[in-house]
């Protein structure tokens, strides 16, 4: 007899595994179930339809009810919201516009229900001036109010992805745009320094940023609507965007049994496996296991939530495919600028306590010498046994390629010395003799193997001027565009002739502009008896974090 | 005491071991000989000045002797050809412009003299008018030969990495060009269905490409050389380049007792050591051993030159790093289309007799909703352990990245099932969030676990019409637009209602545009108990192969 598979959610994860099963399984009887009108819609294509790149909405509409049909012999059905999951009758209650209330057996269910806007309980909340970004209704709203209403300021409450690519495309098409961030910085897989790059971006392009902002509550005045910050401070604009984040979209299930974890996520086993017998459950309601520390997170991305749609359907047909965690690989562009990361970054580890080294480089994209280079930054986090624990990337071009690369190492569970072995494709146009990532590599060889000792911009705060000598290592024209305060002019090229000038009872820290010279010094220093430590990615990497 | 190290030849791989010998040894007293006037010069940009893409010539110059010395404290001689080698007593013999013949002692020795353009001794060989191309002598004369002589027309023979660049950059400023191909295809990297791609898109822009020929004999007339070919062909231009591969610049070596692969690269182990003593050599005069396969082989490439020289400087130092083969990484800019290769292609796969499976796809460079994606090709090939052993890409966009990703993937002896989980970064400007490279790995782990069969478009010259159905499941108008003759057409969304055409006693092979939903229709077939075949990369596959 074949087997009957019901689907709650008809987007990422819930149509991968429909299209997956069926073509594992002929036979089966295939039900999905979407509470909304439209099923596989483009969900990260959705800000940029609102900002005009992308011009024709049926284009977010990757497949139809009629489509999946046809092709897949999938029985869709929209508008139609599994209202409760009943494990010990193998049962769903069904919401149906259409056709009211009613039950539906299962031999297997796969949940993927997704996550939903947080929507605080703050006052004025209800206000239809505020808008949230998760489906296609919201996207249809928005567009509207930006193009018949005509709106022409917005305020964007959160910067994380979501947040920020709504700043960008509402300011594409024009719009005054406010983006406030309730915590020190955008971007929270980023560290830092490192997202201040980013933020730098969204101000260079006109979008005013304001920092550790908790929004109160909001009113609306003549057609305006006023958001209220904890600090006092408050903006007026036509429209709001919430997108302070997601939460799994697991009410339905409260009464079924189902376990979860601290914050409503899904439990799954790596099979994709509930606690409740046949049913899976994948993507954003899902809790999954970070694959570099082996801790319990939640990643509420696209990517992940394909691969376990297509893995429960593959595990409910028998097949044993293993998800195997997530490294949180992730990307944004930032107008001009492309902001990557994958693995942990410096936060999360300094949480957990997991002991790490760090390197920045700022290589070019390609070689110096053909036409369109342009520097990007590369900061690689690893611990003692050189394995790669995570990296960051930004940078105009050559973001994407670097950080897939390093994704992959750490897949492999790789070392930094891996990294100077890659073999990458090289010619002039896409990157140099030795890649970005080979040198990032060698950094950070040198620092384990003791050839070099670093320091970071951070480490200046507790620096002891009378045990140590800070000196910058770069030219005299450099120095005087700008250097950290209370350093000693030393060019690398001068240093072997001047070495008397250092005082061999401190310790040196030297820097130049991306680390190179710098480490150049160091070298020459340490072998003539000095102690001494580089700024990792130079003056630089200094700029970026006092930002 | 301080160790004396001579290193012969002055640009990529020995100008990198100099520079990470005086890191790792401030105090070793290090020669850098080199024959010509220049050093540490961009071989790869070499094409693109000539083709006006980089301006400025002081741009081809990464260092000079002069910032060498400063910076690295090396002595470079320059205009100073090594012309023996003399191990017993330990000395090299050096004929040097300024200074005459000496000799220099060394305690280590590292050679990378590089590999010379191949000028076989056909008639008129010697016409002023024949280039080739390797440094920056070679260069000014060819530059002078088109700016200020105004030459409107070029013969270049060989379809190599160095022809095409040629006659891709000869022909951006205007030149009318003919490129003369020995074999029958350009670009050996690539399987010749991959290749023609990039050969199409040379002609697209004029380039008039000619196969199979041999070049037998050149003639001057009148202002023009006459390249005439076995075939009774032959071509006037006014002027030549002569790019049909290169070989080890050894012959200084001849008396020395160093061993010498078959075509004359010196043999070294894997921390770079010749067979005499304190002796390394690097870089393309060098044999290596092929990562894939561990046979021998000969990759005159940067970046494993500028890997090996500071490879060989460690050992030098007694760090014992290895070099662990070269997997031939390589890429190529072809107007507006890149081609790119990691690994063993189908011809070595064949040549050696290793078995292998295929499978393409032609996914988009970025997801499809978002303006700007264009499709690109990868071809990947593994074992029957999945074990990936090379892969082609050729597309406008996205190429580079997608190469990478998977030569990280061969590094770490990766399987196909390792490319489906690989987690990429993806946002809609760069990726799907099933990336190009998952999707790679995943029709490949379908054709691994038997749940699809696979032909290529060559096995339809040998398919039997008496026992076979070719099917085309693509829609109506796809199929009026071209097919593969003698093919039924039933599109993939009517096959199940279709079914009673299609005679159980015959094999179905099914083909679609790209293979996607031939695929889906084999899976559809297969589960109902035909036997079915899927031509991989589908009509577009069959195409390229045709072309
Ligand atoms: C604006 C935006 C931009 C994004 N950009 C990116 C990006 O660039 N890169 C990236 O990797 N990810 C991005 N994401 C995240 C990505 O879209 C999600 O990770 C992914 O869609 C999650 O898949 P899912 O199947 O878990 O949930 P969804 O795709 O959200 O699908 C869940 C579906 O289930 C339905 N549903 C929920 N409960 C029920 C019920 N009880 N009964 C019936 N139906 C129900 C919902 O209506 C919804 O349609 C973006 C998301 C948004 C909103
Ligand atoms: C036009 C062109 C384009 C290229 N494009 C690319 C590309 O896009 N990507 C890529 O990866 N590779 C490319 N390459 C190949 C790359 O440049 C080489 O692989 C690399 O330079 C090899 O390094 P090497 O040190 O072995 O030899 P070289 O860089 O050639 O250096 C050898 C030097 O040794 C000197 N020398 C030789 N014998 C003696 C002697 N007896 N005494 C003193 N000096 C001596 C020579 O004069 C020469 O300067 C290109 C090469 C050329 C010519
Ligand atoms: C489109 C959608 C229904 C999934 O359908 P799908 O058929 O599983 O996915 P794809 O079209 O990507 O195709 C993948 C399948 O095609 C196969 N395939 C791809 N190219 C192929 C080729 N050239 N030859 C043979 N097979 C090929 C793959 O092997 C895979 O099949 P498998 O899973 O059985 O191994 C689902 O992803 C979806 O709804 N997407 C939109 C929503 C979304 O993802 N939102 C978040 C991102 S914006
Ligand atoms: C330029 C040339 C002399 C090599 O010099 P090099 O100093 O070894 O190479 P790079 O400038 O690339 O720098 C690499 C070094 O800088 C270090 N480095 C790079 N960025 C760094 C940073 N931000 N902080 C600290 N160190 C850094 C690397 O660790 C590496 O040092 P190591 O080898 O001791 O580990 C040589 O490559 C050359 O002559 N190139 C031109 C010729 C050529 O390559 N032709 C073929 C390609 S066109």
């Amino acid at each position: 007899m074949s087997k009957k598979v019901l689907i709650v959610g008809g987007v990422a994860g819930g149509a991968s595994a429909a299209a997956r099963l069926r073509r594992l399984d002929e036979d089966a009887q295939i039900v999905m179930f979407e509470r909304d009108s439209y099923i596989s819609f483009a969900n990260c294509g959705l800000p940029y339809y609102i900002g005009d790149h992308i011009k024709d909405r049926s284009k977010l509409l990757v497949q139809t009810p009629e489509a999946m049909y046809k092709r897949f012999n999938i029985d869709v059905r929209i508008e139609s919201e599994v209202i409760a999951v009943n494990p010990d009758n193998k049962t769903v209650t069904v919401r149906s516009k259409a056709k009211g209330e009613y039950e539906e057996s299962y031999d297997a269910l796969i949940l993927s229900p997704g996550a939903k806007p947080i929507r605080p309980n703050l006052p004025g909340i209800q206000s239809t001036r505020i808008h949230t970004l998760r489906n296609i209704p919201d996207t249809d709203r928005i567009k509207a109010r930006v193009t018949e209403e005509n709106v022409k300021s917005a305020v964007v409450i959160g910067g994380g992805f979501i947040g920020v690519e709504m700043a960008e495309n509402l300011r594409d098409i024009g719009l005054d745009v406010t983006l406030i961030e309730g915590g020190p910085q955008i971007l929270a897989p980023f560290d830092s320094e490192m997202s201040s790059v980013l933020a730098k971006e969204l101000e260079d392009h006109g979008v005013r940023l304001l920092f550790s902002q908790m929004v109160q509550s909001f009113e609306e005045l003549n057609g305006e609507i006023e958001t209220r910050m904890a600090s006092g401070l408050s903006v007026k604009s036509e429209m709001v965007i919430l997108a302070i984040g997601v939460s799994p979209d697991t009410s339905f299930l409260k009464d079924s049994g189902m376990e979860f974890g601290p914050r409503g996520h899904i439990l799954v086993n790596e099979y994709m496996e509930t606690n409740l017998k046949d049913i899976y459950a994948v993507g954003d309601a899902v809790e999954v296991t970070d694959f570099v520390n082996g801790t319990k997170t939640a990643i509420p991305l696209a990517g992940p939530a394909n691969k376990q749609g297509r893995i429960a359907a593959d595990n409910v047909s028998g097949l044993r495919t293993p998800f195997k965690g997530s490294q949180g690989t992730s990307i944004i562009k930032v107008f001009g600028l492309t902001g990557a990361a994958t693995g942990n970054n410096e936060k999360t580890l300094q949480r957990l306590g997991l002991p790490y080294h760090v390197t920045y480089v700022h290589p070019n994209s390609h070689a110096a010498y053909y036409p369109g280079a342009t520097p990007l930054t590369i900061k690689l986090l690893f611990n003692d046994e050189g394995t790669v624990l995570g990296a960051q990337a930004v940078g105009f071009d050559g973001v994407d390629k670097r950080i897939d690369d390093i994704a992959t190492t750490i897949r492999f569970k790789g070392t930094v010395s891996d990294l100077t072995e890659l073999e990458l494709a090289y010619a002039p146009p896409y990157s140099s003799a030795k890649d970005p990532v080979n040198m990032a590599g060698y950094t950070a060889e040198n620092v384990l193997s003791g050839r070099t000792s670093v320091f970071v911009p951070k480490d200046l705060e507790t620096r002891d001027p009378a045990a140590t000598i800070l000196v910058d290592v770069r030219s005299e024209i450099e120095h005087a565009n700008g250097h950290i305060p209370d350093s000693l002019l030393i060019p690398v090229d001068d240093l072997r002739s001047r070495l008397g000038e250092l005082d061999r009872e401190k310790e040196i820290w030297v820097y130049c502009q991306v680390g190179l010279r710098g480490y150049t010094a160091s070298r020459i220093l340490q072998q003539k008896g000095y102690k001494v430590k580089n700024l990792t990615g130079g003056y630089k990497t200094y700029v970026m974090a006092n930002y």
